[in-house]
């Protein structure tokens, strides 16, 4: 291993230079992936697979406690289920997979490789789905995904990918509305408190939706580059699936009604969220919830009588205090060792040598600030825990004020345009016709990203600042990923 | 949800009359699963999920406790990577299916779905592998695999099914071979102390070993109709891999030499094992420790003052203990309500009316001996702890009795067949030959299951009881899923 990696950190690119590069330098060099035989897939290596474990554990929890369980539904639809509902077959069908053969013998009917699992849920929820006591239903998937995609880029963009999927049922327009709503709430807990990003969220246009719903809200976070990532998504279906699907309950009324529906997913895209959110030119910085290690503990003058010791018993200590710590004694130098845990990107980095063990102390040395702070040996479990959660809140400070800095309020076309093309997230006043947003990503490249939910009052009276027409809502607009 | 389930207990088709019809039976009665409109394809229900969830979680733990850290690769494997290895093709090729067009264009070369991922990993492992420094490496992944099926059971044969690979490369085929028997003894564990079932281990055949391996192990187990279910595998992968994706290391005495490589798995079959082992005319028997609700609580004359409060009081004491619990509060009668969940093997009930209130105590009902006790609701939680684990071993005890009931001892042909047919293992001395127990397989449809670790002395001096030729091994016998 050592030899592979030697000279590591000079081998980013610096991240004023070429962002994209820097990016995939730094998700090679830190071993998060790997590129496969087969285009467009990705692998994603256990550094990298440790971070998606954690985000699973940290949602999963969430689900549950909202209501919600998992489930496994069959990866193959069936040609005829995707193509039911018209809307969702013309967003999908240019980007699936196709399985035509099984064995040696070609199949009657072409099956697709999940895009989203919509179709398939939706036939088993017309058999499962009889009366109002059914509902609400309330289920979620962890599974891979396919989408044919021409240009990829590692975790933002690949063919297949890992997410969850919920897909509930409900009775009326309402509970579905509020579940939609809920989740969404949910997905910007989690990206505040354990990704310590801070997001946008708002609805999305209606040439932005997904293939299928009524309506889409979505999370939106910016980028180092100015550029949006999109990171998670909640839709109302409204009835439009119910109804092809002919999903029906008997009311209280005793009349037959068509249920009301949401989905919502987040994918290992979260993980290039992360990455592009909160690294910096010497690599990698993981938030400490989502840091497969914590701590990294690194034994100085180590063949000093007794230092490799006192590490490993720090090391197991930290760790049955639930702390994901990991000592590093292997034969390299220090320097070596401090270079490589930064550029990986561990939250904490703890110094152990036959001085600080004289003084009963430990050297601790934060990756968010590189700032070097001594404790006592004595409680040190509870000092480190109190370290990482200052090193989340700060994160997510620093990262918040980036993006306080990254938005741009204006009210002219051109304003807009610049603004976006500085590297920035633009807000403006917009009229919300197709026609206008299609112009503007023929022209510039940029889209709208959403319509938040505060502060619409400010469109009032305003015109559109990209077409002059009258404005309907407050909106931000960026180029994105 | 309660007027679909009415009946449900004598909708189940007696055991003794149509084993097969059982299990179809109580896996949809329970829900299990469902069928989906994908041929040879299944839905993991809920609470079918919620036991693989289980699965998972045991397995997973003790997968890192031996040092395996996730991983995850392309589920697309190209043609070219899957048939380097010439057996492995062979093994694989007529049961896979093939993804042929991506989008709207035909694929240059063609996909297959993995049915395992031996060739994907191996391809990524020539490249990490370089020095004995990056030796061991061990990873595992949970994933989807696909095999394309003719005939197809729930849990037992899907086209589609879950589990997990575990794929290891080592320095020496002795390290090698250490791996492969201490995954093997994981699995082991893992039946005895989780499923609560026995299991017989040992070496499959060379016609039953895994296509492309040195050798297989296996743990298999009895059903009740005496038929075998393999269980999970671990195999030797010698250097068959290693040759032909040439993975080699640099040695410290510096030559470079091909690695050897380990493989195993288990899969959501186990669920069906699990039901097959412990199930009963009444449904399901869900091991405690596998089981996603491990006592039902049910409110006895529960619109009486203060029941439900007391109930639901309980379930939370429960809870808050570590324990599985939930309450039913649903408008049905007792009766009713007993017959579902022992239909849907919850292994302990707690009855609570006012009686017992009075009383101060609980009455408790066991799903696998029906033995009624009552304990006082005081330290309540010990209690059901205490006697969850007791049912667990029960559990053990019961399919260790009929386990041993169902291995007969034999030493000639007919004898074998009559064994065999009578619902039992046959344990006989064998000859090894492949064309010995290809005959029997297609006399009678009888296959080797294993040649155990222990006791293969009393072969020496003895002749094969199929073929009359000399005798080399010990040998269990059945018919199998």
């Amino acid at each position: 291993m050592a030899k592979k990696n030697e000279g590591f950190v000079k081998n980013i690119t610096p991240m004023d230079e070429d962002f994209s590069r820097w990016y995939t330098d730094v998700v090679l060099q830190a071993e998060l992936m790997d590129y496969s035989e087969v285009r467009g897939c990705m692998v994603i290596r256990p550094y990298g697979y440790g971070i998606w474990e954690l985000i699973q554990k940290e949602l999963d929890a969430r689900f549950k406690a909202t209501g919600h369980k998992n489930a496994y539904f069959p990866m193959f639809i069936p040609e005829s289920l995707l193509k039911k509902e018209a809307e969702h077959v013309e967003g999908f069908a240019p980007e699936v997979a196709w399985v035509t053969k099984g064995g040696h013998e070609e199949l009657a009917e072409p099956l697709v490789v999940r895009p989203t699992s919509e179709t398939i849920i939706c036939s088993m929820y017309a058999k499962w789905v009889q009366s109002y006591r059914d509902l609400p239903m309330l289920l979620n998937q962890w599974c891979n995904v396919v989408r044919w995609e021409k240009a990829t880029r590692p975790f933002l963009r690949t063919s297949e990918f890992l997410w969850q999927e919920g897909h509930t049922v409900h009775a009326t327009n309402e509970e579905a509305q509020e579940e939609t709503l809920k989740m969404l709430g949910v997905y910007k807990d989690f990206a505040f408190n354990v990704l310590a990003i801070p997001v946008l969220t708002g609805r999305k246009s209606e040439k932005e939706k997904f293939a299928g719903a009524e309506a889409t809200y979505t999370m939106e976070a910016i980028m180092h580059d100015g550029k949006a990532l999109q990171m998670g998504t909640s839709h109302n279906l409204g009835q439009h699936f119910a109804k092809v699907f002919d999903i029906q309950y008997l009311d209280k009324d005793g009349t037959q009604k068509h249920a009301w529906q949401t989905s919502w997913g987040v994918s290992t895209r979260l993980i290039g969220g992360m990455i592009m959110v909160h690294g910096d030119e010497r690599g990698l910085r993981i938030p400490p919830k989502l840091a497969p290690i914590q701590t990294i503990l690194v034994p100085i003058a180590f063949h000093k009588p007794g230092v490799l010791d006192c590490v490993k018993d720090m090391t197991e200590k930290l760790c049955a205090a639930g702390i994901r710590a990991e000592m590093d004694d292997r034969d390299q130098s220090p320097g070596w060792k401090f270079n490589e845990w930064e550029m990986k990107g561990v939250p904490l980095r703890i110094e152990i040598g036959p001085r600080d063990m004289e003084n009963g102390v430990l050297t601790l040395v934060r990756r968010d600030t590189h700032e070097k702070t001594t404790i006592p040996m004595e409680g040190a479990a509870d000092a480190v825990k109190a370290m990482l959660d200052d090193i989340h809140a700060n994160m997510l400070k620093q990262a918040g004020e980036r993006m306080a800095s990254q938005i741009k309020r204006v009210s002219e076309r051109q304003e807009l345009i610049d603004a976006v093309n500085e590297g920035n997230f633009a807000y403006a006043p917009w009229c919300c016709g197709t026609d206008c947003e299609e112009q503007l990503k023929a022209d510039a490249a940029i889209t709208t990203r959403c319509m938040p939910f505060e502060g619409q009052e400010e469109a009032e009276g305003k015109v559109c600042a990209i077409c002059g027409r009258p404005a309907k809502a407050m909106t931000y607009f960026a180029k994105s990923y």
